[in-house]
């Protein structure tokens, strides 16, 4: 089996090495449009060879979408197009519904798996890729039905090898859940990014004093712009909705601090049932 | 040594176990008004006994107020009025101004330092304390011109015996500066737990989403409100500041997206200084 990774960043690095340890015998070859990242994806063993796009899907069983979401909207139709009889396709976005609209009536649409592997870190490019990544998360596929089931079965099983767990969505769903599970987190931490550091002009100070829970809520302020500003281009409306919401929780927060200590209270009483729904999550990443 | 842990919590009973380690001499006592966490607080041998208040008063060289803030406000005047002359007391609280306007004319002010170690998790209770919890961290001593020199001299020595950087601040800047990167990331944790539960009804989605950042974002949210409801009231003026630029922030986020996608990759950029300044702290605590 030949896996073609386009894109070796991060998740499309991390794919790859987790394969790797189970599947010695795969070959690995990759699509990097940035020279450093290439180079760095071989000197790490990620993947054999780095090729231009036409000859790495001509030779590929299966190619895999790890770039931004920009990007891979741009790219799949034209991956679709060039892809042999025997070829398969899946992307690994964080949105699905601009990404499946635009192939939805391309002849070789069932070559072609849309898939979203729900796992990540504040980091990105080769660098940051390691073999674990995806173990005991949760990859959703989407529109399976469109899909020819073998190309379904494959890629299935490649994402079981690599421990995760399978979940179905149709592409609306997905990116209405996510917006308010994932972008809207990492909103939150930007913009608490923006305010502390445009309060605290001492970086000193923020370096003191952010051993008491800063560092954990603000660890998504780090993450990539060139991967999330796509994401919520791409979600706009989804994402939009959930900051709404997210704001009017705010809002009502603050009018409680301000005149009901007893209403704050009540407010965080019902935050804290995350709790009891999170420590499901933790028991399941501990046994999966 | 005799030191009387007042709220035998996370913080006062991780104040304990570290110090025991190291002062196995030490003798620890306790005053606690839940009987299951004092029983607890024996059993684990956090403290050997636990002791009305003022007997404990009476015995104890250095009394440590680690109740909620609401608490120390009212406790504190009433522990001075009752400390024996070689006494000494200090405070745990996230907030100082209240706490130190409350007793800067009392007579015996001089035997009480005021102290906030930046160092906590979303978890409280006996249960939740651990030795090593405030190594590596900063804690803020506040007014210390107020305080008798030994009392400073005995407080600082133990914080440094626990591993901890001291620094110093007025009680008005403390709590300006903690609005903003200690409590604000609080309420933004509490307002996404609320936002997401009030939005997915189906807490199995919840669960199987939460892996992609989520769960680090909204970790704080599962902090106890009996510890929080009094910071925020304590607090009121600078964290509602806090939250007005946060909020302002969000809409300019929500505004980007909207309408260009250029400059929501210039606020992500910006906020990404974060990472600079935090891999400072992340060095500082893996090097002290």
């Amino acid at each position: 089996m030949r896996i073609n990774i386009i894109g070796i960043g991060l998740l499309g690095g991390s794919f790859a090495m987790g394969l790797r340890k189970t599947r010695p015998e795969f070959e690995f070859i990759g699509v990097e449009a940035n020279h450093i990242h290439a180079q760095k994806a071989v000197d790490l063993g990620i993947v054999d060879k780095v090729l231009p796009l036409d000859e790495a899907l001509a030779v590929a069983d299966l190619s895999v979408l790890a770039t931004p979401v920009n990007i891979i909207e741009r790219l799949l139709p034209e991956v679709l197009d060039k892809l042999p009889a025997h070829g398969k396709v899946i992307d690994l976005g964080s949105t699905k519904q601009i990404i499946c609209d635009k192939v939805r009536k391309h002849p070789k649409r069932s070559q072609f798996v849309a898939a979203h592997p729900m796992a990540g870190t504040e980091n990105s490019g080769p660098d940051a890729a390691f073999a674990t990544l995806m173990k005991g998360k949760t990859v959703v596929i989407c529109e399976k039905e469109s899909s020819d089931p073998q190309a379904v079965y494959l890629v299935e099983s490649l994402f079981r090898e690599l421990g995760m767990v399978i979940d179905y969505m149709n592409a609306v769903d997905h990116d209405l859940h996510l917006a308010y599970v994932s972008h809207l987190s990492h909103i939150t931490s930007f913009a608490l990014g923006l305010t502390v550091l445009g309060k605290e002009k001492d970086e000193k100070r923020i370096f003191e004093l952010a051993s008491t829970g800063f560092s954990s809520t603000v660890r998504l302020a780090k993450s990539s712009p060139a991967m999330w500003a796509p994401i919520f281009a791409q979600n706009k409306a989804n994402v939009c909705q959930a900051l709404d919401g997210y704001i009017e929780s705010l809002q009502i927060f603050k009018d409680a601090i301000q005149h009901s200590e007893e209403h704050s209270y009540q407010l965080m009483e019902k935050a804290n049932d995350i709790r009891r729904i999170l420590s499901g999550i933790e028991k399941k990443s501990v046994n999966s």
